[in-house]
């Protein structure tokens, strides 16, 4: 079985205080759909301007991405501009120019009807909204969101949630949508709506995983260098559902064990900039970093 | 064995978003030996102004703490009023009133000499060096530290690093100390100093402990009301060293064990004010959420 990826491709021109990049390839799209090859065939939805597309096409022809549904338009790829000062939390936009990405509609190949799940990436709630309607028959449908579209379009946002299984979604960005101070009250009426399953990225803190009765706690892995946090979250989602994809149906211990695949996945990519990590590692790089996650938080020898 | 507590002993005016308490018994010394009689037999040192001596003698005698250590001083105890607004992860101070606390020297008594461990609460470096000196003998010495003495007394906090084996201290805290925007490089640096064990408080995002060769991440314990986190910092500490004082010697397996019990005792300690929940809580709730706590973050069915 297989994963459809839909979301954005841009070119990021990014700095932080270990260097930076000029219109490296970045989106959510690029990210989740590069993670997730190395767990099964990711299927890329998305746009990039006839600037880049034979340039994008090559690099995911690198990681086997399925590009059926990756259209070139007339114009250039989507372009920000970003910079991360010490911290490294959050991005400060200098520049956003959307260009093709103005007009992006997603429209999923009749090819990609027989994978087994979807992931919406960061883009517009109403164009997720839109890929959910041609997305009735899959098995399991993830949003990932972010501060703007909460700001933007809460409404819309909220009808996503109530027609995925699984979100996405950063801690800040939580309290936001939820209008919350608190974390559980937060998850709790998130999972009221009908959502299966709720992870909430924190960062360096790691995510915790909510199902209706049950909640994980993952440690993010530790590393004394991060480059540039751009994408983690897209590699985490990425990681997340290629392993979930290979291995349906779905349980609490499966979604712990994704959890653990997409920190892992994340962790690689802000070792360094764009996409750079993720075209370099193996599965036994992954292994290796997965089984460091589950000794991190094991209490299985303190019961 | 036993436990020695040197700290703070406060009257605690707090506002939070969930109510108020006047002139509550808080301080460090306080809050740790509270939550440590729970495990073990504390033997507190401290000073009280002859305003609140009986009252303090009356609340500690309902935990069995001993009080040898306890002075009363002509004069008013140390008074702090602080307020936590929405997100209640910084306290804004109002008034701080030193009073008897001005002229804290604290003196180990001669019965507390057989305690195995010594806990050197949030007090001014140069007195927990002064206690370091009378606590030679001490098998265990811990301390925690705050942003007001990095601030102000960094090369002595130095100091009292290289002289103890256990630390306690807050995320941010340990990047302001380490000079560090990475808190593995800056726990690193902490551990280079010869000290045996780091604990990194994160508050909701739980704690990291840190050995030389081991990490271990517990989560903090999902609550949906959190009403005053005065303390929460002093139960975990009187938690964590309250059971290793009755399960010496120390190994990695039982420091574990330390940061789900001091997690439980934190988390009860913030869902009332001042020292409300310490009271009235008992061992087999303590278990119960040890329990919740091991299942939050088991990877023992996923390895």
């Amino acid at each position: 079985m297989s994963l459809t990826v839909v979301g954005s491709v841009a070119l990021d021109s990014v700095k932080t205080p270990y260097g930076s990049v000029e219109k490296a390839f970045g989106g959510s799209a690029t990210y989740a759909s590069i993670s997730s090859s190395y767990f099964t065939t990711p299927h890329i939805v998305g746009v990039v301007g006839n600037d880049y597309y034979n340039k994008f096409l090559e690099l995911l022809s690198k990681r086997n991405v399925v590009t059926d549904g990756l259209i070139s338009e007339n114009g250039e790829t989507f372009q920000w501009e970003g910079e991360y000062k010490d911290d490294m939390n959050d991005a400060i936009t200098h520049d956003t120019r959307l260009n093709v990405f103005a007009n992006f509609k997603p429209v999923i190949p009749e090819g990609y009807h027989k994978n087994n799940i979807v992931f919406l990436g960061n883009i517009s709630p109403s164009l997720q909204l839109d890929v959910l309607k041609q997305s009735k028959q899959v098995k399991i449908k993830a949003a990932d969101t972010m501060n703007f579209w909460i700001s933007n379009s809460p409404k819309e946002i909220w009808k996503v949630v109530k027609n995925v299984n699984i979100l996405f979604v950063n801690h800040h960005e939580t309290l936001m949508l939820c209008e919350e101070q608190n974390i559980n009250r937060a998850a709790a009426k998130l999972l009221a709506t009908g959502l299966d399953y709720l992870i909430i990225k924190k960062g360096e803190f790691g995510v915790t995983l909510y199902s209706k009765n049950q909640i994980f706690c993952a440690p993010a892995y530790p590393l004394s260098n991060v480059m540039d946090p751009t994408g983690a979250g897209d590699c985490f989602a990425g990681g997340f559902l290629g392993y979930l994809s290979e291995n349906m149906p779905v349980d609490f211990k499966k979604l712990k064990k994704a959890c653990l695949y997409g920190t892992a996945m994340a962790s690689f990519n802000i070792e360094n900039f764009s996409v750079n990590n993720m075209l370099k590692i193996n599965r036994e790089k992954i292994e290796k970093r997965y089984n460091d996650l589950i000794r991190l938080c094991d209490t299985g020898d303190i019961k």
